[in-house]
């Protein structure tokens, strides 16, 4: 069986081995290391610290020299398994069945990683090392954690070698339902908030001697919500404020309590910046907030703006290697979450494509062997054209 | 010291040594036991018993025959003292310091309890045991905690005694700033309720996966909270109600939650009932309810009825006392919280009327000797008054 399986589907098959659940290397980079260590590559093995989360492994791997270069981005650590008795299959044993390749990290992102791999490994064995540009391996293993001794950090280290990137590809799953459907070229931004409404405790049958804060959190809540940011463009959805919690956790009906807390967050387009953002948040409620109210907004840190790489080479060359293999010319997409392409776009150019997302982060995560082996070559019709390109 | 004490100081400093905190009996009862059986009155313990909650001791004591038959209400059981460390006198000890007895029941309601004990003795000493009509105490030790086996079973207990209540004085207290400021002749009546609504979890850079509850869930109580249900009346305040809760408990900001709860709670006048209430809150949530909401509203089943006691004998005859003892007549009030007085009026004609409330609850619990002494001779010219009416 195992024989009969390609090149991709092997790797993927041996890093799902390794249980490598954030923050463990769990042996996935150390295969990573010798695997490319092996075919010629220099190989970095970075460990990043931090006050308030655990250490982090890291890997840099590079082969070749010179202008362009190109860098594969990925992470090799997964999402729990959850309860494991609800897999079919077992999480960390790679198990394949009727073409099919089970196991955490199918598609997010340790297929992503084997058909770059499997790619990399056969345009060097091709063209060799002198091919006439770097491909470099930028591999975290805490994208799916904290992501603060990941790719952050990585991509500091990597500048501080003397590493100026020219493109980056993320091999994160991006398309919906079948290999093809969408690259994507940019994220929208988000930003988090705190608001906070201070009332005065009191019993519920003397409400004269207390003030109740909820109210007062229900009607900026409700200013916020009624916000239309904007309608999106051509290039973005719209902008989209959801209110994710709403707490007051007072267990007693005959209490008013003292406080109540909301939080929200926004994914926001290219219409805005987070300065702009910030400001009609603040604006919309200190509107909305009515005389005596004794409320706070706070900014959570971890924000990012929204993003749209308009590199030609890079998205035609991807294009054309997709639309080449797959007969179909993807979506260039800007939808869905965040992910480690918001650092890197402050280094170089960024896209994202990788395998077919439905099973990512659910149990019996899955992908077709012959996707793992249809997405290697995509990748590899890629480098092919990118450093013919560029060469 | 304790020989200048009045006999109300006394009996109240002995019923502050015993700790009954809901659900103990702590010697409490056994010292009433003692007390009014040396004076001649029939007393019985009951024990009442539940599935879901603690058993409780109660007391019920009698002297005299016929009608009227007078009762006097009370519980011996007080809230926990909380950290009595915060205490500058130990809750427990009933110490006097100043002219002021210190010590958990101070107001609530151990020196309601001891000044009607003192005034009933100092009656029954004066007339003897045929003084034409009965009195008896009516003494639970569960009205702090779920009031399911004290008032509401001793009630029904007494009344298979074959007991026939004419009128009944709970010793709660109730002024707010002297003895003498207010009698109550009614409660505003209680109801709770619960509104859940229920979405679609989902991730926040996905809205069109997910249904967020939040918004849903504040249009439903914003319009509960703008309900004005009246304006009150001579004899009431204002209905009123109050969001005491709302509540998602949802940690991550990347996540839409899939349910929001919030709880509110009315006390409402006499131009409602129970069901008039409820209808009037059920009509405004469908109203408010967009199409598609999946709402659901439940009602608490510990809610009560407004009331309003309109016997002149006993109003009179109490209010012509204070007035006496006081030089101030006092105000007929039907404000605060409830008692164990909605369960009595089922029975009889109910007011209340004890010490200064100021302390109630709090660290430091106290009263002045003088009101335990005052409130005392107010029973008693209440008691000559009360059976030479009637007599
Ligand atoms: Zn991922
Ligand atoms: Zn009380």
């Amino acid at each position: 069986m195992s024989a009969q399986l390609p090149h991709a589907a092997l790797i993927a098959r041996d890093l799902i081995r390794c249980p490598s659940v954030t923050p463990a290397e769990g042996g996935a980079l150390a295969f990573l290391e010798q695997l490319l260590g092996q075919a010629g590559f220099k190989v970095d093995r970075v460990i990043f610290k931090d006050e308030d989360t655990p250490d982090v492994e890291n890997l840099f791997a590079t082969i070749g020299s010179g202008k362009p270069h190109f860098v594969f981005a990925g992470h090799t650590d997964v999402v729990p398994a959850g309860n494991a008795a609800d897999w079919r299959h077992s999480p960390f044993e790679g198990e394949v069945s009727d073409g099919i390749l089970y196991g955490r990290g199918a598609v997010d992102m340790k297929g992503g990683i084997a058909s770059f791999a499997a790619a990399a490994l056969e345009f060097v064995g091709a063209r060799g090392a002198d091919f006439g540009g770097t491909i470099s391996f930028l591999i975290t293993g805490d994208e799916e954690g904290p992501a603060v001794n990941g790719t952050v950090k990585l991509l500091d280290w990597a500048e501080k070698q003397g590493h100026v990137f020219d493109a980056c590809i993320v091999g994160e799953p991006t398309n919906p339902n079948a290999l093809g459907d969408a690259i994507k070229v940019g994220r929208r931004g988000s930003l988090s908030g705190i608001v906070t409404v201070n009332g005065v405790q009191g019993h519920a049958a003397y409400p004269h001697l207390a003030n109740n804060p909820i109210p007062g959190l229900m009607r900026l809540m409700s200013a916020l919500d009624a916000v239309e940011f904007d309608r999106g463009n051509e290039r973005f959805e719209p902008s989209n404020l959801e209110i994710v919690t709403f707490d007051v956790a007072n267990p007693a009906f005959n209490v008013i309590p003292a406080r109540a807390q909301a939080r929200f967050n926004i994914r926001f387009n290219d219409e805005w910046t987070l300065d702009t953002l910030k400001a009609k948040i603040t604006a919309t409620l200190e509107e909305a907030a009515v005389d005596g109210l004794d409320w706070t907004l706070e900014f959570r840190r971890d924000c990012s703006e929204s993003f749209l790489t308009k590199d030609d080479t890079l998205i035609g060359a991807l294009s054309d290697a997709v639309e080449a293999s797959t007969g179909r010319r993807p979506e260039l997409s800007t939808g869905g979450g965040t992910s480690d392409a918001r650092f890197i776009k402050n280094y170089c150019p960024v896209v994202e494509f990788g395998l077919v997302g439905q099973t990512m982060h659910k149990v019996d995560e899955c992908t077709k062997v012959a996707d793992l082996d249809h997405l290697a070559k995509i990748y590899r019709v890629f480098l092919d054209s990118y450093f013919a390109v560029k060469a």
